[in-house]
């Protein structure tokens, strides 16, 4: 079958959780959809969009076995040359540690239309949404993205940057915390620079952890949240008086539709 | 005046560009918005969308000197007490770069109800639209995102960094790839390593360049795209097949709907 009559298969990016965070470009095909391949950490309110459409979970979370690479390559093919519209929809950015690539470099091989609709990355947004930015100037002069999925690349960078130059933001992070703040403490980062966990962003059950790197392989996860997907910063930008919230390390927030209005304070 | 008669600041990222980028919540914020105080980068489709709004251009190009820092945030404070419903309007994210944390923390400060809105980041949607995933499973393990803005944060990251570890993602640093990349070849990048720049992303004006790090000091920019917004990628990403295109580098092309749906290829 030709590529002119085959569907087109959408890389979807879903963002942080709410649907408010989705794209004009990302809702429009979702309603176009006629099926949706799914990550098991997308919300069930981003996923009800694709009203028409067939809706396959592909994630390996809930219990179920993992979904291979090879198989969720096979269903996005078999069903574009069908002439079906599909959409492969990951949380967040679909190229931030979410094998977009991949996906898209098996669809090309195959003949397969292809494109990338942006998602905003959970990376930014779960610390944007808790009062934290990423950068800021006389503070954080950029940033630097890991994940403790790939171990090596992680400790590599983690070993090589100064203490104090880039905030670091950590994905499916959480398991390896410990290994994460005991290596930066080794290599001179300061046992009270700030820290926080981000979990569930953008969703009702967002909770929030803040804390100094030091406390962080000790911060305890409610048993009911540790399966949401949690995002780890590092950095003095984690303790700018916007994100403080005059909150104590350790305390539950809800995703709150407003910053603080407080003025500034002291870490506690 | 008291914080519950204020009008509410919005701190909106406005995407790479093209609206279908924007948020469901950051149209919703546009549509209610009675002022906009936006960059001069945000495209005039985007702030289309405001159409009840008076648009105040706050940016510094086009030929007009820049509004400061305290004469933004003394615009919002002052909007906000009379009651309006202000949106700050950032290009992208406004927590990467786009000093939305001084403009958050002079809000809180002054006592005003001030809330974020995440954007799609052009550090990621600008290489991710032309087809360059910034982190791909065993080539790019994570990302480091960076500006030239901040001439000495930018240098000590790259002089730390060990070669083609992490993707390299550079704002607001046309003007200064050359310090960049002669840096990069002085630590051992390969002069091969590839590279892209990425110019008016996710517009009609789109530009890309491909080539090789060694080449990025003196690759052409076109005179009449040299004030769009530009994002520079270094890392071997920036040749994963579904990037190439079968494009030499420097070749004009448009934003496109769909990648590519050729095969695999080798670099030119």
């Amino acid at each position: 079958m030709s590529a002119s009559t085959a569907g087109l298969v959408s890389l979807v990016g879903a963002g942080p959780g709410d649907p408010d965070y989705l794209t004009l470009k990302a809702v429009r095909r979702l309603r176009e959809a006629d099926l949706v391949l799914f990550d098991a950490l997308v919300a069930p309110d981003v996923l009800a969009l694709a009203a028409a459409a067939e809706h396959v979970c592909v994630g390996k979370r809930a219990g179920r076995p993992q979904t291979s690479q090879a198989a969720i390559h096979d269903a996005m093919i078999t069903a574009a040359r069908s002439g079906r519209r599909v959409v492969r929809l990951k949380g967040g950015d679909p190229f931030v540690f979410g094998r977009g690539g991949e996906e898209a470099l098996a669809l090309a091989e195959a003949g397969i239309p292809c494109e990338v609709v942006p998602g905003v990355t959970t990376a930014i947004a779960a610390p944007g949404l808790a009062g934290i930015p990423v950068t800021h100037r006389g503070v954080a002069g950029g940033v630097v993205i890991l994940t403790g999925a790939d171990a090596a690349t992680c400790a590599a960078a983690l070993d090589a940057l100064p203490a104090d130059l880039l905030t670091v933001v950590l994905l499916m992070s959480l398991g390896t915390r410990s290994d994460v703040a005991n290596r930066l403490l080794a290599r001179g980062w300061a046992p009270d620079m700030p820290a926080a966990m981000l979990l569930g962003a953008a969703t009702s059950a967002a909770w929030t952890w803040r804390g100094a790197l030091a406390e962080l392989p000790t911060a305890v996860v409610p048993a009911d949240r540790d399966e949401l997907p949690g995002t780890i910063v590092i950095g003095r930008v984690a303790a700018l008086p916007l994100a403080l919230l005059g909150m104590p390390p350790g305390v539950t927030v809800s995703a709150a539709e407003l910053l603080p209005v407080a003025p500034a304070t002291h870490l506690p």
